[in-house]
């Protein structure tokens, strides 16, 4: 069994430059093709030189369909129009699709179903291994443990962050919901300032810290009678998602078609 | 259904006395029994009384099987040879039989086995709910990640405690090599000094604290390649291994017989 | 040199009852008097009995001068206008004032300072060792780190505290805006929550985290570009009031007289 | 007042470009010079390219006086000898010295106590702002706490680290043992496994961590009774300390003549 090989969609942006460094580092895997928006700078340019990691002799090229030909996935961590239009591509040539991509609609998720019928299709809001695991961790506990457990999601992220909680606080205190079966709209506790009163039981409350050059650090507690659980994900370097990605690509050899999960590609929850 | 009646086993003792007022304070619990050594100074006194939380009309007795009678379920943080006689008596009877007691042999183990065959028995070595929980999600994590990810056990217990690293720190590195599939034996790191060379791909290291008078925390770290997981456990009080008992005792009623882990009870792992 | 003679001034109730405590395990003091209010159910009662310590030889009276009469040091967690009182009366005798009372006003602050003049007089909001050492320390860091540094406060009590963020939040982020030299309440972030803009340089951030039996944990970061000092303090146990003010009077020994904080006592900031 | 005119000595290494980054991102600093190794390839070239922040004017040479010529403070974390030749020089031309260099003799060192005499020099085996910081905090609390506080040391880097405890740990240690009046030599427990007593009171324990691409953490805990300070530092690239450096040399500007440290830059301790 060969390397995987593997196509980078958008692979002159940042994230598509992480993505060829993190192939050229990950044993089992190749480049095989990338790509870039017709008329962009760096067609005809070689992927690798423009990650600095040396010639690759793989063109940025603007053919998709090119690009896939023999391919065993493509990494896209572009935006919906764009995902939605190479699900269709890839799902004709049997290549599994890793999206990465955010802000998609409701059609736009019924369009991947679509295509997940016929192709192997994984979607995550956070590509890190890091962050699903704990996310599967955190549903367990959270199911595992009553009432008498409060939930606390507490996030710190760099001084430019223009937004709280993060989506990752959110997607952590998603998990912690379902494990409880509660709705989280209903049930989430954004703000404390000044006479509170005490806690409502079973609600799940977010605390949020800005400051430095902090990449991204979450923590789920669970605080109960007497003993406390903290369940915490430390970023060091936004690379992880990179690296999250080239993973569930290789996860995807043999599968069957379907829409997966970053749990399924972990094994977990 | 009404409350589910228990027994205390060795009601006396400071364990014994933490049970009693944590099946006051348990909704859904009621105390039905309790007995001391033959001779001890606490027989045909109140149990509540003794515990400090109110007459509870239940008096101490050396009479097992008589407190037996009629009960759910017994609680049992005594001593090995006790606890083997306990399991026969309360098999007889169909009581379910919770047991904390550690120092265990083989053989003992095996008594336990045997009466489990027509009894529901549910044994641990720390019946604190979140250490359990926390060894499930070790071995999980263990599982779901592979060997660039690098396993790290920490643990600070107050300065009286006379070994290292604690029972709780080793069982927690089981349920890692566990989920890893390794021998923890072959492959623990207990002590860095000096010299030490680079860290040995897949092996799991230990780091101990002494001081003040810390209960007992607990962290398994997994640090990978630029994101870091870590699992923790905060115990502020003793009283956390009486709780976890008192929800094993409830979670039995209805269980076919057989031997069950906290891990069970909590429905995890 | 003899013990340090101590009066617990209110020694039956909660915080008294520890005094009497802490002074038993203390080498080097020695109850010297116990006082209650007229009428109260504790006068003529020995107060080491009230206290679970044994038998003390020093009996509650509500006759407050007699039982000052050749003390060291009063300690007193009352209310301000027996504080004020009491003041007084250590004044007139020498009897250095260790106060612990919470809610005095601007004139209840003077009459302490009067009587300061001739009198040794201990104050603080918070009598515990670590966090009045925590503040001298965070005054520090934020005057040596420049604003490139942000400072968030972060903290977290158990379900049943009705009011965010703690006092003792507050009394770190005064500490951390003294040590910058602005004024908190103009720079002070509370609440964030949706779309919030980047941080601004120089304000002072507050998170609050709530759940289980936490007594308090409260830590000061001072996130930089690409660094982070934390520092944090985490109660066991609510006797670490007793022990600070224990500690305060016999520092009160041989001192001039004068007003005094914890961080006097402590040799710091 | 112009901008602080710095000399980068051994710019085209990795602590170099570093430095001269650093330098092109901070306000009040210019680079003013930059020298390597006569014969290196660096030599000629634009110092800015060389680090990849586009052309700074300065040209690399080897002549290391000309660099020096007319230069506020000069910027050296190079070896023993060169350190010691570089202090001759600079104090010749009242050029502050700032020095990062590691494994220094005590001849160097008093090689470098002579330049003093008549040159501003800050030394430090740490150049980073928040290490600095935090030993100066560490030696401060072991002062103001007692024995009852027992001092551990945690420290945490990535899996190719080779010895333990980290250089950083032993600073820390010995700032601890500075503020408790104790040899850190006579008092240390580096190791802890199997039975290991209780904790002797005065001693200072270390753990080691490692795994995955930790950068570098520590953490000073002082576990007192029902209470527990800890003062920890996490560094998120090995940029800090070219930070701290240029810092220092700006903090230069107007001092008398002598041999400072970074304690002194950050006016702490």
């Amino acid at each position: 069994m060969g390397d995987m090989k593997l196509v980078v969609f958008g692979a002159a942006g940042r994230m598509g430059r992480m993505l060829v460094t993190t192939i050229a580092d990950t044993q089992g895997a190749v480049l095989h093709g990338a790509t870039d928006r017709p008329g962009a700078g760096a067609i005809g340019k070689d992927a690798g030189l423009l990650a600095g990691v040396g010639e690759s002799g793989v063109i940025v090229t603007d053919d998709v369909g090119k690009a896939l030909d023999g391919a065993g996935a493509v990494i896209d961590f572009s935006a919906p129009a764009a995902t939605v239009a190479l699900a269709g591509l890839a799902a004709e040539r049997g290549v599994a699709h890793i999206i990465g991509t955010t802000g998609l609609s409701e059609a736009d998720l019924a369009a991947l179903a679509e295509a997940a019928k016929r192709n192997v299709v994984v979607r995550s809001g956070n590509m890190s291994l890091g962050v699903n695991l704990l996310a599967a961790l955190v549903r367990q506990a959270a199911a595992a443990l009553g009432e008498d457990f409060d939930i606390e999601v507490l996030e710190m992220h760099h001084r430019h962050k223009v937004d709280a909680p993060s989506g990752t606080a959110l997607l952590l205190g998603e998990a912690a919901a379902e494990g409880r079966g509660i709705n989280l709209g209903q049930r989430s506790v954004r703000v404390r300032d000044g006479h509170t009163g005490p806690r409502t039981p079973g609600d799940i409350g977010f605390a949020t810290l800005r400051g430095g050059s902090v990449v991204g650090d979450h923590s789920v507690i669970f605080a109960g009678p007497q003993e406390r659980i903290t369940l915490s994900h430390h970023a060091e370097d936004r690379g992880i998602f990179a690296r999250g990605a080239v993973r569930a690509a290789l996860w995807t050899r043999g599968r069957a078609p379907g829409l997966y999960s970053m749990a399924d590609v972990l094994g977990v929850g």
